[in-house]
């Protein structure tokens, strides 16, 4: 392997990564067979990037968003994946996330590892324009899936339309009002269709 | 719904591709615990242009090479996935993927319907340098994962090293020359260590 140092530590990486496919979300996939994994769903948000451009604002950068994208889960495979309906800490999680970071994108060479980890910083910090549309995107995509698999984690977690509008519609109307729009009307629709209980 | 025409259109295209989380491949992920599915390898390709850009030759837009992979496999929905050592006739399957690729892009309003079909076919070509990369990304990942699951769809094919290097080793050349003097060197020294049969 004498030689190929530099791309050792890229593979190395690259394969480390592979473990987010392990990562299982609150989130069912469309069919509602299973949850759905970190891997796929960031593959899937991504495909969510290209099709949904035309509802990002001024300065986004698409491409920067796509990468965020591909990027934004990959502390989960030290971290895991915190549903948004779930119980957390947020600050112990940012604690977890952030030594997550360093000992993945660690496994870089150093010039990767910065290209890298400013990328994701910029996701996390969500200031920039781009940032908030991919956050945005990453808040919109459950709901959808939730919409076709019949209620997915709304119904696990006993979560009410109101509670979707302060924790999820307010986040993906920060960086994208059109989408929040859109998935206001189909929410309603979906829980007036509910039985009474 | 009604004032939501466009995006409908958008949203029914993202949940149709929600079924590449089915496809499944030959390849397991690196742990050996299961096979691959073609939307977690899709994500996990975009990582490797990422991380191995500068594998890249003269003329690659890695954000084009990005887009080709997270719309590559698309057409696996209705085409499946047929394993490179596997049985198959090239020529009928291109014919069932443009058909997929009718059908699925054509979920889309027309312009992006334009858009990521130009994408893919740009890909499928493999003409343009950022194709050939791509391609060749496509072709260097299985072998990095058979490397760490302990021969993965190698063992299943009983693929000979002779056969990666004419079915694999020189479609990885054609566009990352350097990946491919990587993994032959790697490849060599799995085989090398196998237990004589």
């Amino acid at each position: 392997m004498s030689g190929h140092t530099r791309l050792d530590r890229q593979i190395a990486f690259l394969n480390e990564a592979d473990k987010l496919k392990n990562t299982v979300r609150a989130t069912e996939i469309c069919d509602g067979s299973r949850f759905e994994n970190s891997a796929e769903h960031s593959w899937h948000l991504t495909l969510y990037a290209l099709v949904l451009a035309d509802q990002a604002g001024p300065g986004v950068d698409i491409n920067r968003v796509i990468k965020m994208l591909i990027l934004h889960d990959l502390v989960e495979i030290d971290a895991g994946d915190n549903p948004i309906f779930g119980d957390f800490d947020a600050d112990v999680v940012a604690l977890q996330e952030q030594a997550a970071a360093d000992r993945i994108f660690g496994l870089l060479p150093d010039d990767l590892r910065q290209d890298l980890r400013t990328i994701w910083e910029e996701f996390e910090a969500a200031a920039s324009p781009s940032a908030k549309f991919a956050k945005s995107l990453d808040r919109f995509q459950p709901p959808m899936q939730n919409l076709q698999s019949g209620g997915g984690s709304w119904t696990e977690f006993n979560v009410s339309e109101a509670q979707i509008h302060t924790r999820v519609g307010t986040k993906i109307a920060i960086g994208a009002p059109g989408l929040w729009a859109y998935a206001r009307t189909r929410i309603a629709a979906f829980f007036a269709a509910l039985p009474e209980k």
